[in-house]
């Protein structure tokens, strides 16, 4: 491997991608770490960049930025400070750290930083997406022997769930609803099973994701009916459900209007929504019959320290299982390939192959 | 005092209010007290009562309904089993009472009891506005010797208030935006005081009542301009607060969309909204914004265990006082009065004087 | 069965217990309900009773008591307003029932009731081991079709554990070391393992019981030395678990205090140790230790609302098995000599046979 | 002011200090200042190094330490990304910084960083008893105009008072019981009230300490009988009180076994005693008395995130004063007479002036 090429996939606007040669990082602080990538994984909002060019900044042809952002790799090299990896140790890696120093990061919830530099986040900071990618190495966490590199990079989607699920303080004895069978709505059921969760149940307004969500997760599901109101597909959740008073939990990960509204309406006395997906900026919500029950309404920001080590000791101990969510691994110089199938809808989680042996054969094949 | 008779005040539908002697209720359960009403506070959702006959449920000619449930009085008679208080004792009475035995009211919920029992509740749980009034005695409150009947009217919406601020956890070192000044929206901003805040904020559109509320709570006011964009109104709040993240806490109490909305972009990364005032049914949130701070919206309703112990509480320290809110005291045969004054905004909290003697002369007066 | 007789198993002093046939309980509140009682379980209180004839307060001659708690059974009859059982229900037995009114039950600790009635606590409140038993409907648990009335008995120890697990908040992530590999002990492990903990670790001096702890947990087990200190012990326990800072959470389920000391010092920063176990009325505790690292010691008192159903969860979606741990069952005749083989550690848990028929044949056989 | 001096005030071993010229530190990490020192504060422990030459870690004539951790200053100088402080403000200095990295650190428990890097703790992290001191930009906090330099070195004795009553969850309504009636006792007290506490009282054997306690704190007091049981204790307590279940929390200021075991006799149904005061390793509790009301015994170690600003805010609102704790002010070179003072227990707090002009003459007294 030549220390001098950092082969990356850069977006310079909708539709348009680069691989390029850039330089490899240098360790800076004592606790940085380089990792040699190994697979990264397509998620929405990569293929919402592909197609819009950001979400709320942008990329641009003079302000082009490395993509991804869930990924694994292999500790290549550290710094002279790092006591958590050695070279050669296998790293999921979280991608982004925070600034250690305001009153967010200080109070654990880092995820709130207002500096916190999140990979492949425009306007400067470059994502996972290259040969090489350098981060603190208390944001690479080392896999245990049962957990593959592929396997790994879904621990990114998994800790959104986690971090849901631990806002809503899901606990034996409860019943909880998953809106959505998405890729973290998936995780998400999964994720509320393995916190012990009484029963799980899903909605999705597609029977065949469904119908997936349902081996997946082992649970039962709920297909919307988009004539009827939310209040009376919420009563029909309850009697398909068998519950009187409602769901002790929802986890939202659709974004939807109409699936939070009924969602709301779905939950019992004392009831917690937690929002995880992302949708339209502003949502109406029954207020009202909030208030008569006491709902509370939480809001999820990625994961927050210690969703990452649950997420792998999920995956570790068997609770939760991520390998038939992998549906295709692209070579890294396909890479545009994976975006557009997850744009397209084609499989549930896509992912690129790291760069091989020194990366000289994929930049050729590209020109 | 005749045992025979318990004059009451009862409501016909808009407009339309009767006194009459109805039975003086006999204790059935052996832990049942009877309180001789003492005073009984006005609020707007007698008001509403007065003009619409009902928020949800209705009164009507055939079932009409007994006003009347911020009330204090003195304890007249007690069941076998009763230890708490003795005749004679000043209290102040909780409006409701719950089942005991459904899960919220064994888990320390009672507020969210489907089968409570609230005062002056369409159609069949009367109201505070009477002679006697029936309740089982854990829910009364012995008054302290420095907090006069008058006073403990005002426990009711002072739970109201400490209900919210236990719900947003109000501590030291907080900020806190109070939206309205209102008596919940008042009592709201002296609670979240006494609960240590750093400092408490508060908003009205009418000056009159912004300026009494800063001189009784002793806090900084804000004028919302209506033509402003929510976000725009936040940002001068910050502002005007010296604050560069936004509030800790809101405790909305308008229920007015706006308000709302403005309240929600106020608070910093990680805040709670407690939603305690009721308006419109549905309100639309600026849900990605919330989500990108991990925005808490908890929903209130009513007051829970322990909440009128710590309305008490600050009453008689004198963390809180009330005295400056009771505007009118009128008689008994002049609660409508009390009623049109409220509804006319007249006044900040209205009284009506129980039943004097033994009511005889009252009743006369009415016919 | 004839109503006029419950024959009923009564403790008059050490070693000396007399069937009797008692008046079978009327409903007296309309919530009230006659359970016929199916399986009895022996605990280790019932083995000291019989020896000591009580804890703290005592069975006599003059005021025998009705022996038996953990018990499971039908619903013979019900009050005029019970509404969430029938009779025929098949039900697992919450063993006491509190005052509804006290500031604790209020509050949701039920458990921590001054005037809880709990069986077989003397002087009068009399136990399970009857014909017939009387409790409000809201202190029994329907159960699911997939737990059996054998099975059921245990949900009063598996309650235990839940309670403890939950007190200490065990959650996914977490590495959880259990003292004690009695049936609390093993209960509480299984528990922690539902609950999601990462690891689970148990320990004993009594190797048999540490052998079939690790096969019924499915747990890595830990054999003190009592020769070594409690430090010592401690830091064995720490690297045989491969933890460099120390276990999340200790469920002390042996009340001895050099396991209680080896469990504070084997806690991590911030850990949690539930003391679940009742032994010396005092122990000596290192509080330095303890401050160094924030150490919380909860305490924990029988079950609190919802821990019954959670047991019942966990029972009925198979995260915990119970079968494993009856050891034998004993006709209701032969009741004292399960209490015999529980005194003298043979078996894990002895259950005692409800009366049969209508129980003439078994009071023949006494006489 | 010269650069290159640094007077400090070293300690070498018992009742042997030595002020000497040091090197001033340098700038390295770009979020460093330096603070020129205003006073330090004289502790207990301060005292006892001065005469046992530490409390696990030692000083040493070949490892001598700059004493001081109780102290303000004014910024001196920034390093190149420093936001938060300019030259010339007035700060309050929080004695450590943490790693920032470890588990602890990133889960809002920085007290329980094990490479917390506290003022004057042996061998090598030195104090602010020094003319200059070199800290993060974090961990100081810019002082209110109304906060007066002076004062803000109880800024730190004030937070460990904090951290205790937040780490008890103190609250309006609730009854405190503080014991020990030092600095840190007293400031216990008054933070309770600050919080809202309904009731606080104190206790001390000390008659003259207790009687400015409860004039400093406006609080009832409480002088134990040495003679009599601590259950008898506890009782007496709970009649002088008025208390018919116990206080909710303790605030254990003393680490005094006897004092320890009364406080949590004294508690009611699950109170929080929280382990403030150190003193020996281990003491013996009364576990069984705990399990049946479940008290929860916290520790508490220094000052979590959020302390010291709760703690300036109780400064800066009025609600805590420190000026009447405040005894005696020394200059920088009668150091030692401050600790003198402190070890024979005359004043509550006494101050050290930090360096006046540039030192020189300082120097030139001692040699």
């Amino acid at each position: 491997m030549t220390q001098t090429t950092n082969l990356s996939c850069l977006l310079y606007g909708p539709g348009k991608a680069r691989f390029e040669n850039r330089e490899v990082p240098s360790i800076e602080d004592p606790h940085d770490i380089l990792v040699r990538i190994s697979y990264v994984g397509v998620c929405g909002s990569d293929a919402h960049f592909w197609t819009h060019r950001g979400v709320m900044r942008m990329v641009s042809e003079e302000q082009p930025l490395v993509m991804g952002h869930e990924a694994s790799g292999i500790v290549h090299s550290v710094g002279p400070e790092v006591t958590k990896v050695v070279p050669g140790d296998r790293v999921a890696i979280e991608p982004g750290f925070s600034c250690r120093r305001c009153k967010q990061c200080k109070a654990g919830k880092y995820n709130l930083c207002p500096d916190m530099k999140f990979a492949a986040d425009p306007p400067d900071n470059h994502g996972t997406l290259a040969h090489m990618f350098r981060t603190p190495e208390d944001f690479v966490y080392k896999l245990p022997d049962t957990v593959s590199l592929e396997e790994s990079v879904l621990v990114e989607p998994l800790s959104v769930a986690v971090h849901g699920a631990r806002l809503a303080g899901v606990a034996p004895g409860q019943t909880v609803l998953v809106q959505g069978s998405g890729t973290i709505g998936l995780l998400a059921a999964a994720t509320a099973k393995a916190f012990g969760a009484k029963e799980v149940f899903i909605s999705d307004i597609n029977q065949t994701k469904l119908d997936f969500a349902r081996g997946f997760v082992g649970c039962r599901s709920f297909m919307p009916d988009l004539k009827a109101t939310h209040q009376q597909e919420a009563a029909r959740m309850k009697e398909e459900m068998g519950l009187v008073e409602g769901v002790d939990v929802v986890l939202e990960c659709t974004g939807v209007e109409s699936s939070v509204q009924t969602g709301v309406y779905a939950t019992g006395p004392g009831g917690v929504v937690v929002q995880i997906g992302l949708g339209k900026p502003c949502l109406t919500l029954s207020i009202l019959d909030m208030c008569e029950k006491e709902t509370v309404l939480k809001t999820a920001w990625r994961y927050a320290p210690g969703d990452y080590e649950v997420a792998l000791s999920l995956l570790s101990s068997g609770r939760v299982s991520v390998k038939s969510l992998i549906s295709t691994i692209v070579p890294f110089e396909k890479a545009t390939e994976a975006w557009e199938m997850t744009k397209n809808g084609h499989g549930i989680k896509n992912l690129i192959q790291g760069v091989q042996d020194d990366g000289h054969n994929v930049i050729k094949q590209q020109h």
